[in-house]
């Protein structure tokens, strides 16, 4: 591949200017950050003012889809053309300095910049299968898959990955030369989103578990194992 | 208390429509919610359009706080008087139904619109104070202070709590009443964000590790005993 089909050259809005070093430009970064994220935060501007809503996300080659109710304000707006900027961000870990002023945090984060486009109807199935075979993989061909009505209420939209870009620190803290010899405890607390042992529906209580539930109980008794 | 201390009226803005049940307008709710989270998403608008920013937070009574650097952009608007929305969101877990259409998430989200204002610079030592004992109980007393030159390059703003509502989905999945009989595993995979273990700094590996990052280490050694 070309160096322009793996990275997106920032634009005067993405182009990161507050601790520079930490922009990174490249679609595999940025690919990954969105593939992690159940969740972004969607900013719009209406009549009333700037709005900043979370709703669930998933990406498809070089776009993030969002979906909903078509009787929502966000995506009729969104789907009117307006412009709106979306991110994701993941918090990795608290950086405990030696100096009150250099703490951090650890994060990587997505902002996009935008137009959405509506995923036509014929498309929407196909697209929505997508977004649950991302959280539950097979879980598509195990479900009762939406009907005419219930696709025909649902918008699918998507923005294009064009004008995008990831802010990332990793690493422990960095201290003032002049503090090093304090006798302050430094380092990260690292933390991240973790899978907690799964609820079953009480009358689903005698169908098995597919895989996908058995793998996140499996993460998740590594807490619970201790808790007991 | 009365009702007007303990409950947020919504305005046109923070009155929650979409599944309206969903919102919640009660003081105990915002601010357990805002006090959970390490960051919020901060949108407003400019020359260049609609801006989505992550961003440290941390709430004192009915104000919720942001900081940064003097040179911020973000920063410089918010000090402006410009209009803000801010927005934190806690992902608990997908919840898988017996049909594509009802799958859903739970979760806890906070929307507050507002101008912010800035912390006086004789405040502003304090306000910080609050944030780091926030993360790490005593750890303000443990390190160097913020000297003169750096707390005069950083600024301290806070949102009053005047406008904000929450919208909070808990449960397991809401089925058709036909989809009921289908032979699909359905329930919730819970998740939240955890502690990891701690990582020292190297130059730091001689010093005792306070009570808050051992009771960190704690939480996380549940994870990492059983990967062991």
């Amino acid at each position: 591949m070309t160096s322009a089909e793996t990275s997106v050259p920032p634009s005067l809005r993405t182009r990161v200017r507050r601790v520079a070093q930490r922009g990174q430009y490249d679609r595999v970064t940025l690919h990954a950050l969105l593939d992690e994220a159940y969740v972004c935060h969607v900013a719009f501007a209406d009549e009333h003012g700037v709005h900043c809503i979370p709703t669930a996300c998933w990406r498809e080659g070089d776009y993030l889809y969002i979906h909903g109710s078509n009787g929502s304000r966000m995506l009729k707006l969104a789907g009117s053309g307006a412009q709106f900027c979306v991110t994701v961000t993941h918090l990795d870990g608290l950086v405990l300095a030696r100096s009150a002023f250099n703490h951090s945090m650890n994060y990587r984060s997505a902002v996009i910049y935008g137009v959405f486009e509506a995923v036509p109807d014929d498309h929407k199935s196909a697209a929505l299968d997508v977004f649950l075979e991302g959280i539950a993989p097979g879980r598509s061909k195990e479900v009762r898959p939406g009907n005419a009505k219930e696709l025909a209420a649902t918008t699918v939209l998507r923005v294009a990955l064009n004008e995008a870009a990831c802010k990332v620190r990793t690493g422990g803290p960095k201290d003032d030369e002049e503090d090093m010899g304090l006798a302050v405890w430094a380092g990260v607390l690292p933390m991240g989103l973790s899978p907690l042992a799964p609820v079953v529906d009480e009358a689903a209580a005698r169908i098995g578990a597919p895989d996908y539930v058995r793998q996140w109980q499996a993460v998740a008794a590594d807490r619970v194992g201790e808790e007991a």
